[in-house]
């Protein structure tokens, strides 16, 4: 069989089964549910937009094509930073983003994506879940008609890249670095001259030292950026340990949907949160493995102590201003102290006292 | 696209359109399909029996009670050990175990757990549904008309209670630990004497030094065993750095439910396994501090590296006997091993780079 023919059968094969599984969803249950979501990113952006998408694939296909969601890309809504108005008001029913980016219309919406000097992915899970997280995202989220629950966690992203070595806090007088949200208020807090820039133009801004620096996410992700190719340090991550996108959902447009489709929902978005979270790991190993082999004198080098401790001692003094400021924002703050303290315990005596015992093994 | 590749997706789009054919009727008819479960546990067993619970729940709800699945613990079967002949024979459709249990009797089902000196849960679930080893878990059990998922991670599992210090090799000779399976047998290369003994008789056991040392969970489950008011020394862990439990499926079973409860089966199991790993790292946190608190004496112990350096290489000469023995025992270490180099490197530069450099922050 030529190539041509299997491709034209796989076609009608698939066609076959998209319009019985209309045709049947109609006639056995008489509605099917239909919902739009807004995502922030632009079409075919990888990982973060799979995410969403795995999670309607899962929806419609346990629903037997009851639940159909479509899912608007920030190039055809016009509007990335928009998510949040527009689940609210119900021109949407669902949205995928991240909390941090609602920090200037909602403050208490910083603390449910990453911290500085936070927790790690399996932590901050602990937290969400069994740690009393969920609740005091829906104290925040509620007031406005909406809850928000883990959308995708890229893991630890690193510090970024940097034209120049930091070897002290004096380096970070002037630098220019694209770092956005709160982590650029940490640096600009110790001299730093934090910018944000459009992603299209950042290759060229590095390039031409426009910028010193950038953050971007990780292998992951940096790897089609090529910013690899024009920056020879990598510095490790300190800024956001376990980055969590989001599903925003309209409390109306859940209510609306019968209690076995609102168990396929909220089922397939934790399922595809935590699918995200293991795909980016996969796809991190895999992509630093290829910039190391094609570029081998990349520096992967970590901030001296001396700078870590500054920018913890910044980080410190912005959250006691937030938490003296707002009692919510005091009480999730504390309820992740708490939580941290224990769980990096747990962590330190586990896995990194594994992956410690494990140096020198092969000698 | 191979002209292999394509040939699958023309057989799978054929058998969708014709299960779907068949969820029609069936599902008009508004049958109710039924499952059976049995269990490796005892009733009530914490985290291990939740996760089943929690997948049967999921089950339930998502298909509008259309699929029921009732779960029978081992003091009910009578089998712990028996669960894998009883989904093959289809007493039971489904099962809730650990792959290396079956050791003995399809020595390959052994890497499908956890391995000593292995990947971290991260790296293995990264391995399992992006590198292969879906793919090759299937190569295995497939023989038997049976497909394994995930079925829940522990996290990292600790080295164990000890009554006496292990400074050296020559600490290991004739040491009597309760360490059953694969580490059991690296631990007899170094002179120890592994032993096995039902769990309700460790903690008598190991307090009237019948036997030196033993190795259970983490804190997850040690705690209400009891072991640390009676052992001075927790070790930190070597042999089982990402376990995880399995659902066992036997085919036919699967292959009479319509697609939408194929798809909600998978869902359930995929998520409730993920949930599981986040639920022991959160127990393990809690209840690390409950020991703590009331045995602040407790040391956390991790082996010298001349002892963990003679364990590797035991290690490492267990596997190549089997890889020399076996073709694809050899596909599947040689495919671990691949997977962890290049994982493991991404561990180092972003989860352990971030722990590290949190060190001595706050001083």
């Amino acid at each position: 069989m030529t190539l041509q023919k299997l491709s034209k059968l796989v076609a009608v094969a698939t066609l076959t089964v998209s319009t019985f599984a209309a045709s049947y969803s109609v006639a056995a249950d008489g509605k099917v549910y239909r919902l739009k979501m807004a995502e922030t990113w632009n079409a075919n952006f990888p990982i973060f937009g799979d995410a969403p998408r795995e999670m309607a694939r899962l929806a419609e296909e346990m629903s037997d094509g009851r639940l159909k969601i479509t899912i608007d890309s920030a190039n055809k809504h016009k509007a990335p930073f928009g998510v949040f108005d527009m689940v609210r008001s119900g021109q949407y029913d669902l949205g995928h983003s991240a909390s941090y980016y609602w920090k200037g219309k909602v403050p208490n919406t910083l603390y449910f994506t990453t911290m500085p000097f936070g927790m790690t992915t399996p932590e901050q899970y602990g937290w969400f879940y069994y740690g009393g997280g969920q609740a005091l995202s829906d104290k925040v989220y509620s007031q406005f008609g909406l809850r928000s629950f883990p959308g995708g966690n890229t893991g630890n992203q690193m510090g970024g890249w940097f034209q120049k070595e930091i070897n002290s806090v004096e380096d970070l007088q002037g630098l220019k670095m694209r770092i956005p949200g709160f982590a650029g208020e940490v640096m600009a807090k110790l001299g730093a001259s934090p910018t944000n820039i459009p992603s299209g133009e950042l290759f060229t801004a590095l390039e031409r030292r426009t910028i010193d620096a950038l953050e971007w996410v990780g292998p992951s992700l940096d790897l089609r950026m090529g910013f690899h190719k024009i920056a020879p340090y990598y510095y490790t991550g300190w800024h956001e340990p376990a980055t969590e996108l989001q599903f925003l959902v309209n409390e109306r447009s859940f209510k609306r949907l019968p209690a076995d489709l609102q168990t396929i929902l909220k089922s397939a978005m934790k399922l595809s949160a935590y699918d995200m979270y293991i795909q980016s790991y996969h796809e991190s190993a895999e992509n630093w493995a290829t910039m190391k082999k094609e570029f081998p004198n990349i520096e992967v080098k970590s901030f001296p102590e001396d700078v870590m401790k500054a920018m913890y001692k910044a980080n410190e003094e912005l959250l006691a201003e937030k938490a003296a400021a707002d009692p919510l924002a005091k009480e999730i703050l504390d309820s992740q102290a708490e939580y941290m303290a224990k769980a990096r315990v747990w962590t330190n005596i586990s896995d990194r006292a594994y992956l410690d015992s494990l140096d020198n093994l092969a000698d």
